[in-house]
């Protein structure tokens, strides 16, 4: 399995971990079930179309491969005939945008460094393909933002998207790298939320 | 009249219904004149920016022809002195926003074919077009947005969009098609709201 | 020192005080160290992300070039730590949201002169360019974004945009140009502020 199969692979995987987040939030959100499947669409795809964007790689890669559109759809409607009671919907929203920061961290830095950007640019791309589908999930159902809650978000991605740049940058291109990069970030990303790590918060003189 | 006359003069007609939705929304707000134009603007362009960005044809088409710019100020404009009392405002907000929607499908895919696009990714992108305006609009003003409430918004868009692509795909390109898509989305909009459709909403196991 | 090279310190200075309003507005809402660095980021760059891609100038200024990461983290960590009591916190948002307006219309518009727009379109790019940091600031963090509220914002953005390409259409290219219109940008929405002018509201029939 090459490179750059392993990077499409995991790109459709976040794209369906995001597709749920989006899927779920509307479910509690009581919308229905065209509701839950654009939210579910926009949150699965909205990353990757910025990171597209931003990179000038138009048409994102999501409008020229039609796969990326089944992938969201599906999470969508399986999400919308399966989730589970609204009570434990948020605490599976967090997993998955764990998941989905994880994975889009890694390929966006990756796809970054095709299009020969610099390693702290790719860094940041891949960053911000990680972050962005969660953003626009939150500001379009009403929700602030998660990354901009008191949890630490920005730097699992940061790091997750570091290693695979490192790496590239290293000329070591071992087809496990960017599972590293993901686990990283997911596992870091994971304990903050469940030990409820925060970062300082500002002093009020 | 050829086809891409009809294509540009649906566009800016879009781009006119649409600002007046922007506009009546300030209204309701109760912002004042340039709050009115500044909506009005945005949510009159923002869809077709959106769409262009997206194909990678920028500078986008409003930013290449002057008349782009005025379409959305006169109807800021004629919105804020001609609006009707606050009460009616929010029924004339649909229905404006069923014209932009059904017009905005339309152009979109047509000029996502123009682009090359698949068929399946030109009817995503003619409803990532006609959903964009409002969606600003509605993100900007702190309202929920319409794709997400209860109603059958994004299907005719699609059916809109479908239509022209379908015509497209197999040849057949008579002046009445884009006319007959948009009329399609535009009346199934129209009775979904008329009759408060609603889709199936989740079950709660 | 050449034209170019002002309008690089001057896009890096919009960038940094645009980052303050940024982090302010994060330590406001509390959000930890993270979530005002985030913000901070965000705020400093859209704008610019936002006209760059708006011109096909992809990857954008910010992702070519380290020193855009750097300053809108400097301006974050600075303003985390030396911020005023929270009392006083919204006045200086004004200010310094004044002054990246004024630099941002000035940058965006000369920017895409340089992408041989016509003048109409420059002078708006240029605006857009202004206007985008705030609102994706306001957005994120649920704030009704400030170019909506009732207060003299886009037009200021519009008159120092004019000015400098008013000048450029006349060959005349002094380097006194692009200060004069942030000035006026910058003095005009200063005493907007302060006077509380506002302009007129819709009439309720």
């Amino acid at each position: 399995m090459s490179g750059s199969v392993v990077l499409h692979v995991l790109d459709l995987v976040g794209v369906f971990v995001f597709g749920i987040t989006g899927a779920l939030v509307g479910v509690r959100k009581k919308l229905d079930v065209f509701g839950v499947l654009v939210l579910a669409f926009v949150t699965g795809l909205g990353g990757g179309f910025l990171r597209d964007v931003l990179l000038g790689a138009t048409p994102p890669a999501a409008l020229r491969d039609w796969v990326y559109l089944v992938v969201p759809v599906a999470a969508g409607l399986l999400t919308f005939f399966l989730h589970p009671g609204i009570g434990r919907v948020e605490r599976l929203v967090n997993i998955f945008d764990a998941a989905g920061l994880a994975l889009f961290c890694v390929t966006g830095a990756l796809k970054a460094l095709q299009y020969d950007l610099s390693p702290l640019s790719a860094v940041l791309l891949g960053t911000i393909s990680g972050i962005g589908g969660g953003v626009i999930r939150d500001v379009l159902s009403g929700r602030v933002p998660v990354v901009l809650r008191s949890e630490i978000y920005a730097i699992p991605a940061l790091l997750g998207a570091g290693i695979v740049v490192l790496a590239a940058t290293l000329e070591y291109d071992a087809l496990w790298v960017p599972f590293a990069g993901a686990m990283t970030c997911f596992a870091i990303r994971l304990v903050a939320i469940r030990r409820g790590w925060n970062a300082p918060l500002p002093r009020n003189p």
